[in-house]
């Protein structure tokens, strides 16, 4: 690690970074300029509001949103892309989330739920924002327990409508985007009844404002006011009352009733319905996990930036007069604070690259159910590491540029309130592990998507339970490191990534069939199945995390693969190392505990994180610059040359962006 | 842990938690109601700093801020007071910072620093805010480097005055509080010349803006625009172009400058005047760790009040129909989110308590140097600690309340935006626990205070080096229950406190010796001072948090020593427990690597902590409105029966604050 820097071809970086959407990238950075997409801070929230519309507008313009919708209606069927296009949005992250509730989840729910005839009315006027719409899933008492919301959809066979009803205030729509100011027509999820049979939760349009902007009749609507951040999107409340619409509006794709009340669905299970139709929305979800990526990367690239021109003490020569100048990265504490986050980053980033093409190869009905359900985990464990990841990373950033990151001119605590909410919304984190862990329990097999804590505990009572484990796309590369690993011993050098690979997938294996055997154990002196679930509920989420750190690890050394060039090659193992070994750093303990590593081996793997954050030091600001995001996104004076300027240094030529 | 709740007393909890300064927090409930004192959200930022100086005028006619003015000029003399009086404002935190500017910094530092005649002169109306005023010290350069900053003031005999001036970028006065907009008077440290000698740093007056408001000539004001947080505050820039005020305007307590520019100082040492000078002001630092708690307990009172009511899903019963309902915070997953933090702000509560009574008690003019400089030790590290809890908790409460965590009515994202900047001022938290950690190993030797990396690592080389765990106030008590310990072996009981105690005084003792080892021997083979501290720079804040860990467990053993109800002590012992099992749960690598715990052992600490959860939970609520924020002050819907009152439920009767 003390060889010298080495020469990294930054093409072929960004190449490999902007992988199979590049095009979408380069458009973003082609089109995403000047005033109506740069950063804004401070803004009174009406104004806020108004300009996010504004540039919603503007954004519409360029065609950035197209991709997500068909051909059929003037889209660009391109699904990975779309969900590129939203990530690329870092520059008003206001703007982002008023993207993906416009496009993403209003279009695409009416793309994913509706039939032809919902698509031609609709979709070109959603793509426009000539009809700015709403997704009104969320109810106040029903956040994370979508299959039980209170909404109604009662089928009145008299007149063929759909009577919309808010039956008790837990039943009220929460937190909507866009209604609060902006949406006139609303996907509204409700319970399907039809004579005098509940279908389950179904989707249909109802308009919500009309033309004027006055609520329509029987809609209620309440502004949800001033939030942690994104204050350009307008949260709303909404409440029915006993609100009629045509047969017609039912988004019936996956159900639908006859003009005199007979229910039909391509799916019988109700339950499996239910799943179905939610798995057609998971689209918002890999958006979420992309945005946080892109947060991330945002931050760190200011605070990299800034570390690596500021100054802060002198450096204590041998004698007197012979100080020299110590930048702030020069620090093991801020190396640590930052590099290990970089390295986390990047592995992120390399999953979210391919969980985005699983996405659209499924999308593209490649695939079976079995791969959907697949992909679904794979979704909700990595919204959940990405967004948890993103919020940590931010905040160090935050305290990494002092007093000057706390300025709003500097962005970074923009970015934090605004992709804060990312950890609860589309899936608050900490239910996503759980329905990761139950995947991994029931190894992902469709039938038993539906189980609740109680089916699942019971469904482990008495199983036996071998986890397979199951290797990303990445299979025959990934195999050829793991069996030429070195073994589990003492001896192996910590950089072999087979070594690596084996460790992390013989600790997701022992933490996986743990949890099974401790369920199953449970249950066999008939304790509670609420509590036996509940008592393990750490372990739960553990299983998906460890899950996951296998599986992102798995992604990056796949992305590493794909490097045309040796030195750039080389700086990227590196930083895999560096993703590995602070993963064990952090779980050590349970390393420890179960003898997987000993204690001075352990201890070689503090210094290992310390070895190579000084190794990857003098490459912190070539990595993040790599990501592409441009200097008129990233704003931030501290990261544009502003203190090289104050320092009377010369500042650096170019737009790095 | 699976007894029956215990019968807690409230008032006696309550008499507790209150402390010394018992009267301070009752006034301050008593004056702090009402429209000025309401929690705001939203404001554009020049209406909210408006707002803001109205409520500190209104703050200023309750008298909560006389508790640290002499009573000379009318104050009540009781420095632990207005450190209590700060953290009470927890109300409205842009009001608790323009207090601690106008009150604790400027007008803190004319009493610290100045003499009679200046007490006279201008603290009446420092406490009347007939004169707003600035601490001007940080410089854009040097935040964390007070000792080498840039402006100078250099003596002019001719006119007996002062001439104050920016030399460059790199010394303009950064992030100053009341620069922007409000402050007449500044207290500006500068280097001091006089007859061609560099003085070093003290602190003079400069005014910088006339009666109505335009900058005094020679000085130009910027202002520093929106932050993250806290905008009701106006921070700003100062530029001092040859400004010249009278010599009678230095700060010349412990320097001064005759008529003819011969200077005088009860203390040679120019290092040792420059940090006594500075020890003066650790009052502002105290404050700041008390604001942190504030902010958390207002947090967490809010998620824990609702996770006490909020049902996400039903719990699955046996049987169809059986359901019955959860909680939130019947999840053990919920539960491990907010009581570990719970029991960390219970102890530091009281470490706060303690080292508020010892400031009081120094101020008084008890104690001496190494008292002191104890007390400075132990400062740095609470501020650190005290403000890296409330944000790391105050983030697991937005997460814990979802979407409504979210909303600005609930307060949440706003304490935690507000209370973010307690991080890196008043002392950057890593460059705090790097002063600890040096008078760690310098044993707080007074003579030793000045020592920069270089001279510590110098200090250290070839020196043996014994720790000696000085323990806090409590001696007698700790030592009988260290004594009474069963020794360190597998059988002692994990809520043995003896050997609680025992187990982080080795660990301290022995990461601090590893630590002053490590030094010594880097230095003999001629490495340079520099990298020999970086390289161990994670073992030197390692260094000063285990020891913090036991130190505030040791204020917590001593605080429940002071409960008169035998319940709540029981009650508090628990939570004590939780505190330290929850710390030595973090940690337990080390334990682990050290062989201070088995692999076993360290497994029994996890289920410690999930144990310690599931008891302490029904005691929850009690133990946050134990706190005494008044709801008012909360004004979170979700804290004060919305939950209760959206379900149907009866809402709690009365004002529980």
């Amino acid at each position: 690690m003390t060889e010298q820097p080495l020469r990294v071809d930054r093409t072929e970086l960004r190449r490999l970074l902007d992988g199979r959407w590049a095009q979408v990238r380069e458009q973003a950075r082609d089109v995403l300029r000047g005033d109506d997409f740069a950063p804004v801070a401070g803004l009174p929230m009406q104004e806020h509001r108004e300009l996010t519309l504004k540039r919603l507008h503007a954004l519409a313009d360029t065609g950035m949103q197209t991709y997500g919708f068909p051909e059929s209606v003037g889209g660009r069927g391109d699904v990975g892309g779309s969900v590129v296009a939203f990530e690329m949005l870092v520059c008003d992250m206001s703007l982002m989330v008023k993207m993906g509730v416009q496009w993403g989840l209003f279009g695409g729910a009416i793309h994913a739920l509706g039939n032809e005839q919902h698509h031609r009315e609709y979709l070109p006027a959603v793509m426009s924002v000539d009809l700015p719409g709403c997704f009104a899933m969320t109810e106040t008492g029903h956040g994370s327990d979508v299959q039980n919301l209170r909404t109604t959809a009662t089928y009145d066979p008299k007149t063929e409508e759909l009577v919309v009803h808010t039956p008790d205030e837990s039943a009220r729509k929460d937190y909507i985007g866009n209604a609060a100011r902006d949406g006139r027509l609303a996907v509204v999820f409700a319970q399907l009844h039809s004579a005098g049979i509940d279908h389950g939760v179904h989707a249909l349009l109802v308009p919500i404002r009309d033309s004027t902007g006055a609520p329509m009749p029987g809609v209620r609507i309440e502004d949800c006011g001033h939030k942690g951040g994104i204050n350009g999107v307008d949260n709303g409340r909404l409440w029915f009352d006993q609100v009629r619409v045509p047969r017609t509006n039912l988004l019936n794709r996956y159900g639908d009733v006859g003009p005199d009340g007979a229910y039909s669905s391509p799916i019988e299970s109700k339950n499996r319905r239910f799943f179905t139709m939610l798995g057609t929305l998971i689209r918002g979800r890999v958006s979420v996990a992309g945005g946080a990526g892109s947060a991330a990367k945002a931050a760190l690239t200011i605070a990299l930036r800034y570390a690596d021109t500021r100054r802060q003490f002198t450096r204590p020569g041998s004698e007197e007069g012979t100080e020299q100048e110590v930048r702030l990265l020069d620090y093991l504490a801020h190396q640590r604070k930052l590099l290990p986050a970089l390295a986390r980053t990047y592995a992120l980033h390399f999953a979210q690259e391919e969980t985005v093409t699983r996405l659209h190869e499924l999308s593209s009905g490649e695939g079976d159910e079995r791969a959907q359900r697949e992909l679904e985990s794979r979704v909700a464990g990595l919204k959940a590491m990405a967004t948890w990841h993103a919020t940590k990373t931010i905040q160090t950033c935050r305290e990494a540029c002092g007093g000057a990151g706390y300025m709003s001119d500097n962005r970074i605590t923009q970015l934090k309130a605004d992709s804060d909410i990312f950890t609860t919304f589309e899936g608050d984190n900490t239910v996503l592990l759980q329905q990761l862990a139950k995947a991994l329990l029931t190894n992902f097999q469709d039938s038993f998507a539906d189980l609740d804590q109680l089916g699942l505990v019971r469904f482990m009572t008495g199983r036996m339970f071998e986890n397979v484990i199951e290797r990303t796309a990445a299979l025959p590369l990934i195999d050829r490191l793991v069996t030429a690993a070195p073994g589990m011993g003492e001896d192996a050098n910590l950089y072999n990534r087979g070594w690596q690979l084996e460790l992390l997938e013989d600790r997701e294996k022992h933490v996986v069939e743990g949890l099974a055997a401790r369920l199953r154990r449970a249950r066999k002196d008939g304790s509670d199945a609420f509590e036996v679930f509940n008592h393990a509920q750490d372990h739960v989420l553990r299983a998906s995390r460890v899950h996951m750190e296998r599986v992102v690890l798995e992604s990056f050394v796949m992305g590493i693969d794909r490097c045309g060039d040796q030195a750039t090659t080389k700086l990227l193992n590196r930083l895999c190392d560096l993703y590995v070994m602070s993963v064990v750093e952090e779980d050590r303990a349970w390393f420890l505990e179960h003898e997987r590593l000993s204690a001075s081996r352990a201890k070689r793997v503090i210094a290992a994180v310390n070895e190579l954050c000084r190794g990857l030091r003098p490459h912190a600001v070539q990595l993040v610059d790599a990501f592409g995001l441009r200097d008129e996104w990233l704003a931030a004076p501290i990261a544009l040359g502003d203190e090289h300027a104050r320092q009377g240094d010369p500042v650096p030529a170019g737009d790095r962006g």
